[in-house]
Protein backbone atom coordinates (compact mmCIF):
# COMPACT_ATOMS: atom_id res chain seq x y z
CA UNK A 1 0.00 0.00 0.00
CA UNK A 2 2.84 1.95 0.10
CA UNK A 3 3.09 2.22 -3.93
CA UNK A 4 0.36 4.46 -6.01
CA UNK A 5 0.60 2.35 -8.77
CA UNK A 6 0.98 -1.54 -8.57
CA UNK A 7 4.07 -3.24 -9.29
CA UNK A 8 4.99 -4.29 -12.61
CA UNK A 9 5.67 -8.31 -11.89
CA UNK A 10 8.81 -8.37 -13.55
CA UNK A 11 10.21 -6.42 -10.93
CA UNK A 12 9.32 -7.82 -7.75
CA UNK A 13 9.41 -11.26 -6.34
CA UNK A 14 6.05 -12.89 -6.69
CA UNK A 15 4.04 -14.20 -3.56
CA UNK A 16 6.59 -12.21 -0.74
CA UNK A 17 6.43 -9.20 1.07
CA UNK A 18 8.06 -7.41 4.36
CA UNK A 19 5.51 -6.95 7.32
CA UNK A 20 6.81 -4.45 9.91
CA UNK A 21 6.17 -4.83 13.65
CA UNK A 22 6.82 -0.96 14.77
CA UNK A 23 6.92 -0.96 18.32
CA UNK A 24 7.01 2.82 19.70
CA UNK A 25 7.95 3.49 23.42
CA UNK A 26 7.43 6.93 24.92
CA UNK A 27 6.42 8.01 28.48
CA UNK A 28 6.84 4.18 29.31
CA UNK A 29 4.44 3.06 27.51
CA UNK A 30 4.76 0.34 24.92
CA UNK A 31 2.68 0.95 21.44
CA UNK A 32 2.45 -0.40 17.81
CA UNK A 33 2.13 1.04 14.68
CA UNK A 34 -0.73 0.02 12.41
CA UNK A 35 -2.13 1.34 8.49
CA UNK A 36 -5.24 1.48 7.63
CA UNK A 37 -6.14 -1.08 4.84
CA UNK A 38 -7.36 0.79 1.77
CA UNK A 39 -10.74 0.44 0.91
CA UNK A 40 -11.43 -1.90 4.30
CA UNK A 41 -12.69 -0.77 7.51
CA UNK A 42 -9.56 -2.64 9.04
CA UNK A 43 -5.74 -2.46 9.81
CA UNK A 44 -2.69 -3.67 8.90
CA UNK A 45 1.09 -3.63 9.72
CA UNK A 46 3.10 -1.84 7.25
CA UNK A 47 3.54 -4.35 4.30
CA UNK A 48 5.71 -3.84 1.68
CA UNK A 49 7.25 -6.02 -1.73
CA UNK A 50 10.71 -6.82 -2.21
CA UNK A 51 12.61 -5.89 -5.75
CA UNK A 52 14.06 -8.88 -7.77
CA UNK A 53 16.88 -6.81 -7.04
CA UNK A 54 17.27 -5.74 -3.67
CA UNK A 55 17.86 -7.77 -0.35
CA UNK A 56 14.93 -7.79 2.10
CA UNK A 57 16.69 -5.61 4.78
CA UNK A 58 17.05 -3.90 1.85
CA UNK A 59 13.17 -3.91 0.97
CA UNK A 60 12.07 -3.36 5.08
CA UNK A 61 14.05 0.11 4.95
CA UNK A 62 12.70 1.19 1.82
CA UNK A 63 9.11 0.14 3.16
CA UNK A 64 9.57 2.00 6.66
CA UNK A 65 11.15 4.91 4.42
CA UNK A 66 7.96 5.38 2.47
CA UNK A 67 5.24 5.06 5.78
CA UNK A 68 7.18 6.73 8.66
CA UNK A 69 9.65 8.86 7.00
CA UNK A 70 11.97 7.34 9.12
CA UNK A 71 15.21 6.41 8.14
CA UNK A 72 17.77 5.37 11.11
CA UNK A 73 15.90 3.12 12.92
CA UNK A 74 16.65 -0.33 14.98
CA UNK A 75 15.31 -3.01 12.34
CA UNK A 76 15.88 -6.76 13.51
CA UNK A 77 14.29 -9.50 10.86
CA UNK A 78 12.98 -11.64 13.79
CA UNK A 79 10.21 -14.27 11.96
CA UNK A 80 9.42 -15.72 8.26
CA UNK A 81 4.83 -16.09 8.16
CA UNK A 82 3.86 -18.14 5.00
CA UNK A 83 0.40 -19.00 4.62
CA UNK A 84 -0.92 -21.77 2.01
CA UNK A 85 -2.88 -20.57 -0.98
CA UNK A 86 -5.99 -22.20 -0.23
CA UNK A 87 -6.36 -20.14 2.61
CA UNK A 88 -6.40 -17.03 1.27
CA UNK A 89 -9.16 -18.51 -1.88
CA UNK A 90 -11.41 -19.78 0.89
CA UNK A 91 -13.55 -17.18 1.42
CA UNK A 92 -11.71 -14.23 2.53
CA UNK A 93 -12.86 -11.74 0.92
CA UNK A 94 -12.35 -9.07 2.80
CA UNK A 95 -8.60 -9.44 1.99
CA UNK A 96 -9.12 -9.11 -1.30
CA UNK A 97 -7.41 -5.59 -2.25
CA UNK A 98 -8.50 -2.46 -3.68
CA UNK A 99 -4.87 -2.00 -5.55
CA UNK A 100 -2.12 -4.04 -5.03
CA UNK A 101 -2.74 -7.40 -5.65
CA UNK A 102 0.96 -8.20 -5.19
CA UNK A 103 0.80 -7.26 -1.16
CA UNK A 104 -2.22 -8.84 -0.70
CA UNK A 105 -1.74 -12.23 -2.32
CA UNK A 106 1.73 -12.99 -0.49
CA UNK A 107 2.64 -16.16 0.36
CA UNK A 108 5.11 -15.51 2.59
CA UNK A 109 6.30 -12.62 4.82
CA UNK A 110 9.25 -11.77 6.29
CA UNK A 111 8.97 -10.17 9.17
CA UNK A 112 10.73 -7.45 10.96
CA UNK A 113 10.29 -5.25 13.88
CA UNK A 114 11.69 -1.88 14.90
CA UNK A 115 12.03 0.29 17.69
CA UNK A 116 11.26 3.86 17.90
CA UNK A 117 10.43 6.69 20.17
CA UNK A 118 7.24 7.24 19.12
CA UNK A 119 7.43 10.74 19.96
CA UNK A 120 9.07 11.10 17.43
CA UNK A 121 7.64 9.63 14.49
CA UNK A 122 5.51 11.46 11.86
CA UNK A 123 3.96 8.74 9.42
CA UNK A 124 3.72 10.11 6.32
CA UNK A 125 0.21 8.34 5.36
CA UNK A 126 -1.18 11.00 7.28
CA UNK A 127 -4.95 9.86 8.47
CA UNK A 128 -4.44 6.26 7.64
CA UNK A 129 -2.33 5.21 10.52
CA UNK A 130 -2.24 4.79 14.27
CA UNK A 131 -0.10 3.96 17.07
CA UNK A 132 -2.28 1.29 19.49
CA UNK A 133 -2.01 -0.32 22.79
CA UNK A 134 -0.59 -3.62 22.80
CA UNK A 135 -3.22 -4.71 24.86
CA UNK A 136 -6.29 -3.48 22.46
CA UNK A 137 -5.68 -3.84 19.09
CA UNK A 138 -8.36 -3.62 16.47
CA UNK A 139 -9.20 -6.05 13.72
CA UNK A 140 -6.32 -6.95 11.50
CA UNK A 141 -5.91 -8.90 8.28
CA UNK A 142 -3.38 -10.92 7.23
CA UNK A 143 -2.79 -12.67 10.65
CA UNK A 144 -1.00 -9.79 11.82
CA UNK A 145 -1.91 -10.10 15.25
CA UNK A 146 0.11 -13.53 14.99
CA UNK A 147 2.77 -11.45 14.11
CA UNK A 148 2.58 -8.73 16.90
CA UNK A 149 2.79 -11.55 19.24
CA UNK A 150 5.72 -13.57 17.73
CA UNK A 151 7.62 -10.09 17.26
CA UNK A 152 6.66 -9.11 20.89
CA UNK A 153 7.99 -12.50 21.85
CA UNK A 154 11.21 -12.19 19.96
CA UNK A 155 11.64 -8.66 21.47
CA UNK A 156 11.30 -10.12 24.87
CA UNK A 157 14.11 -12.85 23.90
CA UNK A 158 16.74 -10.65 22.13
CA UNK A 159 16.08 -8.04 24.57
CA UNK A 160 19.75 -8.70 26.34
CA UNK A 161 21.64 -8.31 22.91
CA UNK A 162 19.16 -5.11 22.09
CA UNK A 163 20.70 -1.58 22.24
CA UNK A 164 16.88 -0.74 23.68
CA UNK A 165 18.86 1.82 25.84
CA UNK A 166 19.05 4.02 23.11
CA UNK A 167 15.64 4.99 23.31
CA UNK A 168 16.40 6.62 26.89
CA UNK A 169 17.39 10.18 26.65
CA UNK A 170 20.45 11.63 27.07
CA UNK A 171 20.50 11.63 31.23
CA UNK A 172 18.18 9.23 32.54
CA UNK A 173 17.71 7.81 35.90
CA UNK A 174 17.99 4.24 37.03
CA UNK A 175 14.27 4.01 37.93
CA UNK A 176 13.78 5.07 34.17
CA UNK A 177 16.19 2.38 32.95
CA UNK A 178 14.04 0.01 34.75
CA UNK A 179 11.07 1.41 33.91
CA UNK A 180 11.66 0.49 30.21
CA UNK A 181 12.89 -2.81 30.40
CA UNK A 182 9.88 -3.36 32.89
CA UNK A 183 7.01 -1.79 30.23
CA UNK A 184 8.87 -4.07 27.30
CA UNK A 185 8.58 -7.36 29.49
CA UNK A 186 5.57 -6.44 31.24
CA UNK A 187 6.91 -7.80 34.66
CA UNK A 188 8.32 -5.92 38.16
CA UNK A 189 11.24 -6.12 38.89
CA UNK A 190 13.02 -5.64 42.72
CA UNK A 191 14.17 -1.92 42.82
CA UNK A 192 17.42 -2.95 44.46
CA UNK A 193 18.39 -5.68 42.68
CA UNK A 194 17.98 -4.24 39.24
CA UNK A 195 20.49 -1.51 40.25
CA UNK A 196 22.82 -3.32 41.63
CA UNK A 197 22.52 -5.60 38.78
CA UNK A 198 22.72 -2.35 36.52
CA UNK A 199 25.85 -1.01 38.32
CA UNK A 200 27.50 -4.54 37.74
CA UNK A 201 28.33 -3.59 34.03
CA UNK A 202 30.27 -0.74 33.48
CA UNK A 203 28.41 0.94 30.77
CA UNK A 204 26.45 3.79 33.04
CA UNK A 205 28.07 6.37 34.20
CA UNK A 206 26.83 8.55 37.26
CA UNK A 207 26.88 12.47 36.21
CA UNK A 208 27.30 14.85 38.73
CA UNK A 209 23.66 16.03 38.15
CA UNK A 210 20.33 15.03 40.04
CA UNK A 211 17.22 14.72 38.48
CA UNK A 212 15.19 17.84 39.61
CA UNK A 213 11.56 18.19 39.85
CA UNK A 214 10.77 14.70 41.30
CA UNK A 215 8.16 14.96 44.42
CA UNK A 216 10.43 13.27 47.17
CA UNK A 217 13.74 12.69 45.91
CA UNK A 218 16.25 13.98 43.51
CA UNK A 219 18.04 10.65 42.24
CA UNK A 220 20.91 10.74 39.88
CA UNK A 221 21.52 11.23 36.67
CA UNK A 222 23.35 8.85 34.73
CA UNK A 223 24.39 8.20 31.13
CA UNK A 224 25.30 6.03 28.63
CA UNK A 225 29.22 5.10 27.64
CA UNK A 226 27.90 3.59 24.02
CA UNK A 227 31.43 1.73 23.40
CA UNK A 228 31.10 -0.12 26.49
CA UNK A 229 27.24 -0.38 25.76
CA UNK A 230 28.01 -1.98 22.60
CA UNK A 231 30.59 -4.73 24.09
CA UNK A 232 28.65 -5.66 27.13
CA UNK A 233 25.74 -6.37 24.37
CA UNK A 234 28.35 -8.78 22.74
CA UNK A 235 27.79 -11.04 25.51
CA UNK A 236 24.67 -10.34 26.16
CA UNK A 237 22.93 -8.14 29.06
CA UNK A 238 21.05 -10.38 31.49
CA UNK A 239 18.25 -8.43 33.64
CA UNK B 1 18.11 -31.64 -5.68
CA UNK B 2 15.53 -33.87 -3.39
CA UNK B 3 13.46 -34.36 -6.57
CA UNK B 4 13.84 -36.59 -9.01
CA UNK B 5 12.11 -34.50 -11.77
CA UNK B 6 12.00 -30.32 -11.70
CA UNK B 7 9.15 -29.25 -9.91
CA UNK B 8 6.43 -27.97 -12.41
CA UNK B 9 6.36 -24.12 -12.03
CA UNK B 10 2.81 -23.55 -11.22
CA UNK B 11 2.61 -25.58 -8.06
CA UNK B 12 5.67 -24.04 -5.78
CA UNK B 13 6.66 -20.49 -4.91
CA UNK B 14 8.81 -19.31 -7.51
CA UNK B 15 12.16 -17.33 -6.19
CA UNK B 16 11.86 -19.02 -1.98
CA UNK B 17 12.94 -22.11 -1.19
CA UNK B 18 14.01 -23.62 2.17
CA UNK B 19 17.78 -24.59 3.58
CA UNK B 20 18.15 -26.41 6.57
CA UNK B 21 21.55 -26.18 8.89
CA UNK B 22 21.35 -29.71 10.77
CA UNK B 23 23.81 -29.99 13.84
CA UNK B 24 24.86 -33.11 14.75
CA UNK B 25 26.19 -34.02 18.36
CA UNK B 26 27.27 -36.86 19.11
CA UNK B 27 30.19 -38.16 21.45
CA UNK B 28 30.66 -33.96 22.46
CA UNK B 29 31.36 -32.87 18.86
CA UNK B 30 29.52 -30.44 17.10
CA UNK B 31 28.93 -31.20 13.04
CA UNK B 32 27.26 -30.03 10.31
CA UNK B 33 25.36 -31.96 7.40
CA UNK B 34 26.42 -31.10 3.84
CA UNK B 35 25.31 -32.68 0.64
CA UNK B 36 27.09 -33.22 -2.44
CA UNK B 37 25.84 -30.37 -5.66
CA UNK B 38 24.69 -32.40 -8.72
CA UNK B 39 27.39 -31.88 -10.99
CA UNK B 40 29.86 -29.83 -9.04
CA UNK B 41 32.59 -30.60 -6.46
CA UNK B 42 31.25 -28.53 -4.28
CA UNK B 43 28.65 -28.60 -1.34
CA UNK B 44 25.43 -27.38 0.32
CA UNK B 45 23.31 -27.49 3.25
CA UNK B 46 20.07 -29.43 2.32
CA UNK B 47 17.88 -27.23 0.30
CA UNK B 48 14.22 -27.52 -0.65
CA UNK B 49 11.23 -26.36 -2.46
CA UNK B 50 7.97 -24.74 -1.25
CA UNK B 51 4.66 -25.52 -2.36
CA UNK B 52 2.15 -23.04 -2.89
CA UNK B 53 0.05 -25.33 -0.95
CA UNK B 54 1.79 -25.58 2.11
CA UNK B 55 3.68 -23.64 5.24
CA UNK B 56 7.22 -23.27 5.03
CA UNK B 57 7.70 -25.02 8.35
CA UNK B 58 6.06 -28.32 6.16
CA UNK B 59 8.12 -27.44 3.41
CA UNK B 60 11.71 -27.98 5.99
CA UNK B 61 9.57 -30.74 7.16
CA UNK B 62 9.34 -32.84 3.94
CA UNK B 63 12.43 -31.99 3.08
CA UNK B 64 14.57 -33.26 6.25
CA UNK B 65 12.44 -36.31 5.69
CA UNK B 66 14.01 -36.83 2.19
CA UNK B 67 17.45 -36.04 2.53
CA UNK B 68 17.80 -37.75 6.12
CA UNK B 69 14.84 -39.97 6.52
CA UNK B 70 14.30 -38.71 9.62
CA UNK B 71 11.07 -36.99 10.82
CA UNK B 72 11.48 -36.54 14.53
CA UNK B 73 13.84 -33.65 14.46
CA UNK B 74 13.81 -30.46 16.73
CA UNK B 75 13.25 -27.90 13.88
CA UNK B 76 13.59 -24.18 14.59
CA UNK B 77 13.48 -21.70 12.25
CA UNK B 78 15.97 -18.57 12.35
CA UNK B 79 16.77 -16.45 10.01
CA UNK B 80 16.00 -15.61 6.11
CA UNK B 81 18.26 -14.99 3.58
CA UNK B 82 17.90 -13.07 -0.02
CA UNK B 83 20.39 -12.36 -2.05
CA UNK B 84 20.04 -9.65 -5.48
CA UNK B 85 19.30 -11.05 -8.63
CA UNK B 86 21.99 -9.69 -9.99
CA UNK B 87 24.46 -11.32 -8.17
CA UNK B 88 24.26 -14.87 -9.39
CA UNK B 89 23.72 -13.94 -13.37
CA UNK B 90 27.19 -11.98 -12.70
CA UNK B 91 29.53 -14.60 -13.73
CA UNK B 92 28.74 -17.24 -10.84
CA UNK B 93 28.80 -20.24 -13.09
CA UNK B 94 29.47 -22.50 -10.77
CA UNK B 95 26.19 -22.48 -9.37
CA UNK B 96 24.76 -23.19 -12.45
CA UNK B 97 22.51 -26.43 -11.65
CA UNK B 98 22.48 -29.33 -13.42
CA UNK B 99 19.11 -30.20 -12.23
CA UNK B 100 16.21 -28.08 -10.31
CA UNK B 101 16.29 -24.42 -12.04
CA UNK B 102 14.40 -23.69 -8.96
CA UNK B 103 16.49 -24.53 -6.13
CA UNK B 104 19.81 -22.71 -7.79
CA UNK B 105 17.62 -19.68 -8.43
CA UNK B 106 15.95 -19.14 -5.48
CA UNK B 107 16.35 -16.02 -4.10
CA UNK B 108 14.39 -16.04 -1.00
CA UNK B 109 15.64 -18.54 1.32
CA UNK B 110 14.20 -19.28 4.96
CA UNK B 111 16.89 -21.14 7.17
CA UNK B 112 16.00 -23.68 9.45
CA UNK B 113 18.63 -24.93 12.18
CA UNK B 114 18.08 -28.49 13.70
CA UNK B 115 19.72 -30.79 16.17
CA UNK B 116 20.16 -34.17 16.21
CA UNK B 117 22.18 -37.00 17.53
CA UNK B 118 23.91 -37.82 14.14
CA UNK B 119 24.53 -41.01 15.45
CA UNK B 120 21.21 -41.95 14.87
CA UNK B 121 20.96 -40.23 11.52
CA UNK B 122 21.42 -42.34 8.19
CA UNK B 123 20.72 -39.69 5.67
CA UNK B 124 19.26 -41.55 2.24
CA UNK B 125 20.97 -39.94 -0.73
CA UNK B 126 24.16 -42.39 0.26
CA UNK B 127 27.72 -41.01 -1.42
CA UNK B 128 26.33 -37.39 -1.32
CA UNK B 129 26.66 -36.17 1.91
CA UNK B 130 29.11 -35.85 4.91
CA UNK B 131 29.53 -34.40 8.68
CA UNK B 132 31.28 -32.07 8.36
CA UNK B 133 33.28 -30.39 11.36
CA UNK B 134 32.57 -26.57 11.51
CA UNK B 135 36.15 -25.40 12.02
CA UNK B 136 36.97 -27.28 8.44
CA UNK B 137 34.09 -26.67 6.15
CA UNK B 138 34.49 -27.60 2.17
CA UNK B 139 33.46 -25.02 -0.22
CA UNK B 140 29.79 -24.12 -0.37
CA UNK B 141 27.43 -22.43 -2.67
CA UNK B 142 24.94 -19.82 -2.27
CA UNK B 143 26.58 -18.21 0.67
CA UNK B 144 25.89 -21.24 3.12
CA UNK B 145 29.20 -20.69 5.28
CA UNK B 146 27.36 -17.14 6.07
CA UNK B 147 24.11 -19.69 6.96
CA UNK B 148 25.72 -22.01 8.93
CA UNK B 149 27.29 -18.95 11.06
CA UNK B 150 24.27 -17.32 11.22
CA UNK B 151 22.42 -20.53 12.55
CA UNK B 152 25.51 -21.35 15.22
CA UNK B 153 24.87 -17.57 16.39
CA UNK B 154 21.33 -18.38 16.91
CA UNK B 155 21.73 -21.72 18.30
CA UNK B 156 23.93 -20.02 21.11
CA UNK B 157 21.08 -17.51 21.39
CA UNK B 158 19.05 -19.52 21.87
CA UNK B 159 20.11 -22.34 23.68
CA UNK B 160 18.51 -21.34 26.68
CA UNK B 161 14.78 -21.50 25.54
CA UNK B 162 15.42 -24.81 23.80
CA UNK B 163 14.95 -28.97 24.71
CA UNK B 164 18.75 -29.49 23.71
CA UNK B 165 18.94 -32.08 26.89
CA UNK B 166 16.74 -34.24 24.99
CA UNK B 167 20.03 -34.79 23.04
CA UNK B 168 21.53 -36.62 26.18
CA UNK B 169 21.12 -40.21 26.66
CA UNK B 170 18.21 -41.09 28.98
CA UNK B 171 20.84 -41.23 32.16
CA UNK B 172 24.09 -39.06 32.22
CA UNK B 173 26.29 -37.33 34.48
CA UNK B 174 26.41 -33.12 35.40
CA UNK B 175 29.62 -33.34 33.63
CA UNK B 176 28.15 -34.97 30.43
CA UNK B 177 25.35 -31.82 30.43
CA UNK B 178 28.17 -29.93 31.40
CA UNK B 179 29.97 -30.95 27.62
CA UNK B 180 26.77 -30.82 25.78
CA UNK B 181 26.36 -26.54 26.57
CA UNK B 182 30.14 -26.17 26.55
CA UNK B 183 30.59 -27.76 23.07
CA UNK B 184 27.72 -25.64 21.46
CA UNK B 185 28.85 -22.77 23.38
CA UNK B 186 32.34 -23.25 22.66
CA UNK B 187 33.88 -22.28 25.72
CA UNK B 188 34.29 -23.72 29.55
CA UNK B 189 32.26 -23.59 32.28
CA UNK B 190 33.66 -23.75 36.21
CA UNK B 191 32.67 -27.09 37.15
CA UNK B 192 31.09 -26.31 41.00
CA UNK B 193 29.16 -23.23 39.65
CA UNK B 194 27.96 -24.90 36.27
CA UNK B 195 26.58 -27.61 39.08
CA UNK B 196 25.43 -25.50 41.00
CA UNK B 197 23.21 -23.68 38.61
CA UNK B 198 21.69 -27.20 37.41
CA UNK B 199 21.03 -27.93 40.83
CA UNK B 200 18.61 -24.73 41.65
CA UNK B 201 16.46 -25.83 38.74
CA UNK B 202 14.43 -29.07 39.83
CA UNK B 203 14.28 -30.64 36.29
CA UNK B 204 17.12 -32.84 37.42
CA UNK B 205 16.47 -36.06 39.25
CA UNK B 206 19.28 -37.65 40.77
CA UNK B 207 19.21 -41.25 40.23
CA UNK B 208 20.57 -44.10 43.29
CA UNK B 209 22.59 -45.88 40.77
CA UNK B 210 26.08 -44.76 39.44
CA UNK B 211 28.04 -44.45 36.53
CA UNK B 212 30.33 -47.32 36.32
CA UNK B 213 33.52 -47.63 34.18
CA UNK B 214 35.19 -44.12 34.74
CA UNK B 215 38.60 -43.64 35.55
CA UNK B 216 38.93 -42.39 39.15
CA UNK B 217 35.36 -41.40 40.05
CA UNK B 218 31.49 -43.16 40.03
CA UNK B 219 29.87 -40.27 39.29
CA UNK B 220 25.79 -39.88 40.03
CA UNK B 221 23.78 -40.58 37.46
CA UNK B 222 20.77 -38.03 36.56
CA UNK B 223 17.85 -37.77 34.45
CA UNK B 224 15.47 -35.61 33.11
CA UNK B 225 11.70 -34.65 34.27
CA UNK B 226 10.80 -33.09 30.92
CA UNK B 227 7.46 -31.77 32.80
CA UNK B 228 9.23 -29.13 35.20
CA UNK B 229 12.28 -28.87 32.26
CA UNK B 230 9.59 -27.49 29.59
CA UNK B 231 8.27 -25.07 31.95
CA UNK B 232 12.00 -24.09 33.01
CA UNK B 233 12.06 -23.33 29.15
CA UNK B 234 9.69 -21.02 29.28
CA UNK B 235 11.15 -18.34 31.37
CA UNK B 236 14.77 -19.08 29.83
CA UNK B 237 17.28 -21.06 31.89
CA UNK B 238 20.61 -19.53 32.37
CA UNK B 239 23.88 -21.03 32.02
Amino acid sequence: MTHKHPPRPEEYITDVSVDCVMFGFHDFQLKVLLLKWPGANAWILPRGPVRRSQLITDAAIDMLLTTTGLDDVFLQQFQTFSRAEERWRSGRTHETPTSNPHLAHSLISVGFYALVDFGRVKPSVEGTFQWCEIADLPDLLFDHHDTIEAALLALRKDLRYLPIAKLLPGKFTLREMQKLYETILNREFDRRNFHKLLMSYDFLTKLPEKKTGSQNKSPHLYTIDFDKYESALQDGISY
